[in-house]
């Protein structure tokens, strides 16, 4: 009798499910669209028979919990979704009980960002170590933060907003209210806004710029070098405050690294000395779209 | 039978050594100066004469363990004092089996500033909660970071570096090697610094601009408010990073804590959404220098 878990990694375009041993080993993965105009209980119902799916087809094996990764902000002790811009539907929604009873089962939810770090940390990069930050580069910056083998959640679950804190105090002002934010730096987004600023086009995707800079374009590899300088400050402040021995990059800008890389280390290297007096990795994730899957199969057998 | 320990918080100048019971109860305390000049054994055997003059005093009572802060980087595994600034001599030096080959009692080394937040989390102003980072502001900025009622060391013990993270990517350039860390702009010796361009005068303590700024000079004033405004951007990233419910500050310069806070909390409360929208203490610590001598004393308790 194998031992499993379901993960569920529910965004507002689409889910991915899987059923997963404790050895992290993928034993089955299926997906389909979410559609938060179709409401909750049209989502809710898309993920219970999704689960149900992956349930029947391992009849004799033993369903350790489920675990659901969604954006948003999770109340953690009361399984309630605060709030969640990319489903609108499921903002004050008390979503971990509901999922309890339809599918009669333990289930506990994440953040999206926070289950990805914890995915490179079982299965992904951050394997071989307990402690690591993950910043995911994407239409914003995500972060999560692995302490002791655990995702730090701070008192109210709101830690890690690490695409949100300040790299430059009078630099491009944010939707959070602040002005130099990380994601307004470093982000998909920042490199399509930066292509406008710099007349490359009006509807560049960050692909798009990417593929001019190799092409040879001076402007756009300003636009990753810029990039990269920005990463550098934030990832300096995060060497520094948490002494880890790994920081992880994920999401489609990765594609560039080349481009941003070697502006990101120098940055890295002359504004943190722990980074210059220690072995400390700065690499690309490795599960890509994956992550926050493995990460939601791996939190019922963490609380166990 | 009462169980204690012995804390010693050993600076560049004197040295404090304290009998502690378990429950915080401070039994005895003596102190004496350290003269770093006169080199590794003079400072060695003040401090086991100390130690030991106090353990004789409790003859019928438990010792159990010594805990001893000092500034410098301490190689935890070994205990090995890599750097030490305040006390060269201490440099390279096997501290930890040294003291513990002439106490005959297990010892344990911590980082002062680490030190100091674990004392604000056992005794002082942290007693209520289990998450803290402290910010001490003196000569520099030193930092220490509480989570889950432990002192998180990173892997290498060089966590917490909270001082030397940038405020400004184009600030006041740092011996770490940074332009515009945190302990330029908002240190004591920062508000001596700024007083001396400002024309003020070449050789104020920041006590001395306190007083003027009190006594309404507004280029004083504005120092402390410029202050404000660099401890909130960093305040506001370690908001954003932990989700924390406690931030302390402690050190000379709180006594302007009058002038430079209304600065520090309109800039945290513009550049983190986190502290707008959850209950963040932001405040001043309450050991003062004994901070260090309770944390040092704790270390045994925790280690058992």
């Amino acid at each position: 009798m194998t031992e499993y878990s379901i993960g569920v990694d529910l965004g507002g375009t689409n889910y991915r499910a899987a059923a997963i041993d404790r050895d992290g080993k993928l034993l089955d993965k299926i997906s389909g669209i979410t559609n938060p105009m179709a409401g909750r209980e049209s989502i809710v119902g898309e993920i219970v028979s999704a689960v149900s799916r992956l349930r029947a087809a391992r009849a004799g094996d033993a369903l350790a919990g489920i675990g659901i990764a969604l954006p948003g902000f999770i109340v953690m002790e009361t399984g309630v979704i605060m709030s969640s811009p990319n489903i609108p539907p499921f903002e004050n929604f008390p979503a971990r009980d509901t999922f309890q009873e339809r599918l009669k089962t333990p289930v506990i939810l994440e953040n999206d960002a926070n289950a990805a770090a914890l995915g490179e940390k079982w299965m992904g990069a951050g394997r071989d170590v307990n402690d690591l930050v993950l910043l995911t580069l994407g239409t914003g910056i995500g972060g999560g933060i692995i302490s002791d083998g655990k995702v730090m959640r701070g008192y109210l679950g709101m830690a890690a907003e690490l695409g949100h804190v300040t790299v430059d105090p009078t630099g491009t002002p944010c939707a959070c209210g602040n002005t130099g934010c990380l994601e307004k730096h470093a982000s998909a987004t920042a490199i399509s806004t930066n292509a406008r600023h710099l007349s490359l086009g009006d509807n560049l995707t960050s692909e798009d710029v990417y593929k001019l800079a190799i092409g040879g374009n001076q402007p756009a590899k300003r636009i990753f070098e810029y990039m990269g300088r920005a990463l550098g400050i934030g990832l300096a402040a995060y060497v520094q405050i948490f002494n880890f021995p790994l920081y992880l990059l994920s999401g489609g800008p990765l594609a560039a690294w080349d481009l941003f890389a070697p502006a990101m280390f120098d940055e890295v290297g002359k504004r943190s000395f722990t980074f210059r007096n220690s072995k400390t990795r700065i690499e690309k994730a490795t599960l890509g779209s994956d992550a926050g899957l493995y990460g939601a199969a791996r939190l019922p057998f963490l609380a166990k």
